[in-house]
């Protein structure tokens, strides 16, 4: 009798198939069935894509292990050609500098044969296209190749030509993510509004820079900082479930490989925790801040220099135009020849990696009192337990080694970002603010031998964190973001140094801010990217200017009772996406849009000869947009900006008592910007 | 000759005094003059009002030290009270139980008798406040007193009544820079627009966190997920400075009070940092999050029905209504009745402070494992080297005093947040998420005890791990947020779980987010406090719901040709702020807005009797302000709610066509989207 009262309600609901009758316990089964469907329901309403987002970091992850894995193998191969090649001086800089050169001329010369996209960092190209800026092509999954073999080739270089990862790999992140984007579409026939598109390029920005430094948190609010000036919460938290999956799979991976036994943070540190700092040296730490602040300023001033400088001159510029491997080898072999250990190298730690850099610089002795009394030869070969030694050389000290480092790198990279390939510039940048805190805490340590507060225990001074506070401050200070200090704490897997390290940044980005455009504003504008200017606090609140004072004026509107000779006469001549329809070309009462595609496609089909007006081929299904938002004359300046900002628009319509008078794009916004901050001098 | 020409050039500029011109050097000292001149001219550009949140984070911490030290002192009292007088039970019991209720009726009373709107934690609303809705006097700097006394003398019953301070310390800090712009304003006649008021707020809700945290990071992070759906990075940079200076301040005071040596987190742990955790373990955080997000969603839907209890209770709500010192007397002798420690209070480990719990829970020893083979008797006085034998009964052992404790504790929580005083219900969620994570991490640990991965070096499970992933875990479940990850790592200063606790947070919110409002969502929802529901996601863009369908058609307009007495009428019988203002009863074309009180105060004028239209005092002089932004009754209810939301907007005019056709303000809009989101029953 049950059997039969189940048998019917499974058939109220579904038409209940043969095994389902003829199996044990139909019932039980029954229930699970159901409470998987629910569970499924549920699941795939919580935040509706989150398995996407989760493919989104586990793809990404598994990218940059495969990548950091192959590239690991090709260094090591140079290593070993190096060591092997004997002792002959000719041999020895000739396998040291052809595997850089060859690398990079052909890093060039691919990645830019694909598309000329794939240079620089990608990060200036992403945040244009997070204000709502359209760039045709540029997430096209045919650029993904080129990045990826071009930045293989780029990291191969090791720290020869000292370059990172971080922005291409944001860039690849959401090649992916539009990629995945398109496929979705097309199986599972969702629409993919803009709107969903630029929080998935948010998401997919963080999941970048998570997998590579495996630190969800920074790469987060890194990604947010460098890119957008507005962010929503709910992408907040999207972009940490992306980031989080992304940089689990990153640091799984390493253990399953044996290369470590846990998941713990990369550049791993082993800073006193008692007492990690004495507390006059949060004044020093702030004047690290400082420091590297100024000399951000004095970096960012001389890379654009020089980046126009390579742009206009006659021979630099004809010679990227034509052949930009032959440039690239060129470059690199400057590069390679003054890092050759056994020339110039040797007093710049050049047999070092950048990872080794880093751990090495975060070192929690004080190297300056350890060679005080002993001075070790210059060793051979890098010694494993002691890599540090690479830093000390008999006739320069720490102190002359550290400061040649800064000296050298500093042009260097400015060199090494003229280069036409994909590659970082956050890395390096990290790396040279590690060396300025460095030299500082040596400069400490020797100073204040006993530690600074003298009486009770002796707590000597730890120019690793001085380091670590550098690092951050001066990569925060040139991209202009806070959240570099968070990353300092996830990289080393320390937080022992959190307020001074944050009050060093705070103040390098209280200098940089004021003086110079973040490394990506300056890359944006000197690539003359549509962007708009950043208006910080009430300063444009204060100034009276309206729409009207700077709106556009000539718009060519169409009336719906415009003879249609005279719409395609309108049409021909123009070169616009889309046209205001008003009601009557006496009234100008703005009704609508209409695209230009679909009004030639109209007219075509419109027998020639016929005397008729717009309205008509309106009616006969020429389909128009409503306006939704409109702006009136008397809007101001600030209102208008806030809009086109939070809403990422990027044209709106004037109008004035329902007559469309103008438009404002953002064209005429950003002129208008710039006049009030830099008003024209009176003639 | 030079000197001559010296004062020239100072005549030129600035009227030169006497002392000036005797003085030695008047060249350098002019130009050391134009120096700091131009220095302070950079300064005071740099964000404009630096010093201003400088300002507030100083007098934050000061406030938040002051206050900690007071309390601490009552405590000290009242543990000296209850050691000395002597062994009967009943004068212990009278000496533990009468502090909290004398103190906790005073508070309630006091508070109560200042304003009603200091009662409760005070988040939910800000968070209302931050959407542009204004609460009238709810910043008022009258109510900061009673704000201050209240939560002081609630902090001061310790862990009897369980109860923490972020929640008021938040209000506190807005209501002081609220102050501190009104000081600004009259000093120095900077005007103080709106907008400028709600980036203060941010600001100093930051502030508020970091100060009793002294976690500037997490301040920042968190004030943002609890109050806000959208902000912009200019606000969140202002955030970390005003907070870092709070953190630093606050640390720095109790350094100087030699309470510590140096600069280090509050709740500082020595977890093992080699292998923190086995990889396998990461199963039991994600587990360990899951179990957290549930019981958050049933201790939100246990508090909210409870409340509605007590206020539809015939009883307590009369009692709450007219005399709330006595309820909160009697909810007071209850929780110190259970806590007193020869009684239950032994099971619960009610001698600690809160402070003691949280430290002993993250202690990074397995207790079971040291209690199994031994069992200490339990001891008269707490022993200050091994404060975790207070968890430890030998009757119960440490899993029955843990699983007791909770389950006194889940109630007890529900019952003190209805006591009607400032108090903060964020610390013992925290705590109570530890004692979960704890409860777990000690039965791993007695199922594993030689770790899990067997083979290799032991790497016995750590309990605190767990505690800290599971007070992350559940405190950022009930406020749905996920920088309680990031707090928790500032509070202990290590960062070696980032993973873990990370996902535990991430699998805690997606439980909880999906079952229940927040703990501030829940009381704004309670309170009847204005708010637009969230939107996650697409899910609305998905609906073709425009602006047409719900905006509010019947709006009265006042046209330029009606005639004065027309106009009064209107305004004697309507009760709105402003009117929308049509160019003619014909056209209802929209030309501006017009406010009552100026109208009323132009009709008054007005000699009586005199034939005229409403153009006639426009054009004498009553003020009309133009329309800046507008919706077209095609507009999206996504768009429109996006509007409103990043804009903080409170009513828009809609206009077809130039006409004024209706209004939208959150009241239509919050309509529509819950009839969106729970369509109403087809009858």
């Amino acid at each position: 009798m049950e059997e039969l009262v189940g048998l019917r309600e499974g058939s109220s609901g579904k038409p209940v198939t043969l095994p389902e009758l003829w199996g044990p316990c139909p019932r039980v089964r029954r229930g699970i069935r159901g409470g998987l469907e629910w569970l499924k329901q549920r699941l795939f309403c919580v935040g509706e894509d989150w398995y996407f987002l989760m493919a989104l970091g586990v793809l990404m992850a598994l990218i940059s292990y495969t990548m950091n894995f192959a590239i690991g193998r090709v260094v090591r191969a140079h290593k070993w050609l190096y060591k092997e090649v004997g002792d002959g001086h000719l041999l020895r800089y000739l396998s040291w500098t052809v595997y850089p050169v060859a690398l990079l001329s052909f890093s060039s010369g691919f990645s830019q044969s694909i598309t000329p996209f794939s240079g620089g960092s990608g990060l200036p190209e992403l945040k244009t296209m997070l204000s709502g800026v359209i760039l045709e092509d540029y997430l096209d999954i045919k650029n993904f190749g080129a990045k990826v073999v071009g930045l293989s080739c780029t990291l191969a270089t090791g720290s020869t030509i000292f370059l990172g990862k971080v922005g291409p790999f944001v860039h690849l992140s959401v090649m992916i993510s539009a990629y995945l984007g398109h496929v979705r579409t097309k199986t599972m026939g969702e629409s993919n509004s803009k709107a969903k598109e630029l929080e998935m390029l948010t998401a997919a920005a963080a999941v970048g820079v998570a997998t590579v430094f495996a630190a969800p948190f920074s790469g987060v609010l890194f990604s947010i900082e460098v890119m957008s000036s507005h962010f929503s919460v709910w992408n907040y938290w999207r972009g940490f479930f992306a980031a989080t999956c992304g940089a689990f799979m990153f640091r799984l991976l390493s253990v399953f490989n044996s290369e470590q036994e846990t998941i713990t943070s990369i550049y791993k540190t082993s800073f006193r925790v008692d007492v990690p700092f004495d507390l006059p040296e949060i004044f020093f730490f702030v004047a690290l801040g400082a420091i590297c602040g100024v000399l951000s300023c004095v970096y960012l001033f001389c890379q654009r220099t020089f980046v126009r400088f390579i742009k206009t001159n006659r021979y630099t510029s004809k010679l990227l135009a034509t052949s930009k491997p032959l440039y690239s080898a060129l470059a690199a072999l400057v590069l390679a020849s003054i890092t050759y250990p056994p020339g110039v190298g040797r007093f710049m730690a050049s047999r070092l990696s950048m990872k080794e850099h880093l751990d090495t610089l975060f070192d929690n002795n004080s190297w300056a009192l350890m060679t005080r009394n002993s001075s070790p030869p210059w060793p051979m070969e890098p010694d494993p337990q002691n890599l540090w030694f690479e830093w000390y050389h008999p006739r320069f000290t720490i102190f002359g080694t550290l400061a040649f480092f800064l000296v050298m790198k500093f042009w260097m990279l400015i060199l090494a970002t003229t280069i036409p390939m994909p590659a970082g510039y956050f890395m390096p940048i990290f790396i040279i603010g590690a060396a300025i805190g460095r030299l500082l805490g040596e400069a400490l340590s020797v100073a204040f031998p006993e530690g600074i507060v003298v009486g009770g225990k002796v707590n000597p001074i730890m120019p690793g964190g001085y380091a670590l506070a550098g690092a951050a401050a001066f990569s925060g200070a040139v991209t202009h973001s806070i959240s570099t200090a968070l990353l300092a704490f996830e990289l080393t897997g320390q937080i022992v140094h959190a307020l001074p390290v944050l009050m060093a940044v705070l103040a390098a980005n209280a200098v940089s801010q004021n003086c110079q455009p973040s490394f990506y504003d300056g890359t944006i504008m000197a690539k003359k990217l549509p962007y708009l200017p950043w208006i910080r606090g009430r300063k444009l609140g204060s100034y009276p200017v309206i729409v009207e004072h700077f709106m556009n004026r000539t718009i060519t509107t169409l009336a719906k009772d415009m003879p249609l000779e005279e719409v395609a006469k309108v049409v021909t001549s123009t070169d616009v996406i889309q046209y205001p329809l008003v009601e009557s070309t006496e009234s100008q009462t703005l009704v609508g849009t209409v695209e230009k595609t679909h009004l030639v496609q109209a007219l075509q089909t419109v027998t020639p000869g016929q005397q008729s007006c717009l309205q008509d081929i309106l009616t006969d299904g020429c389909p128009t947009q409503p306006v939704t938002l409109q702006l009136s004359p008397e809007t101001s300046l600030y209102q208008t900006h806030n809009l086109f900002e939070l809403l990422t628009l990027q044209s709106l319509f004037v109008t004035s008592r329902g007559r469309a008078v103008g438009s404002v794009s953002w064209v005429e916004l950003k002129k208008a910007i710039s006049t009030l901050i830099n008003p024209p001098a009176p003639k």
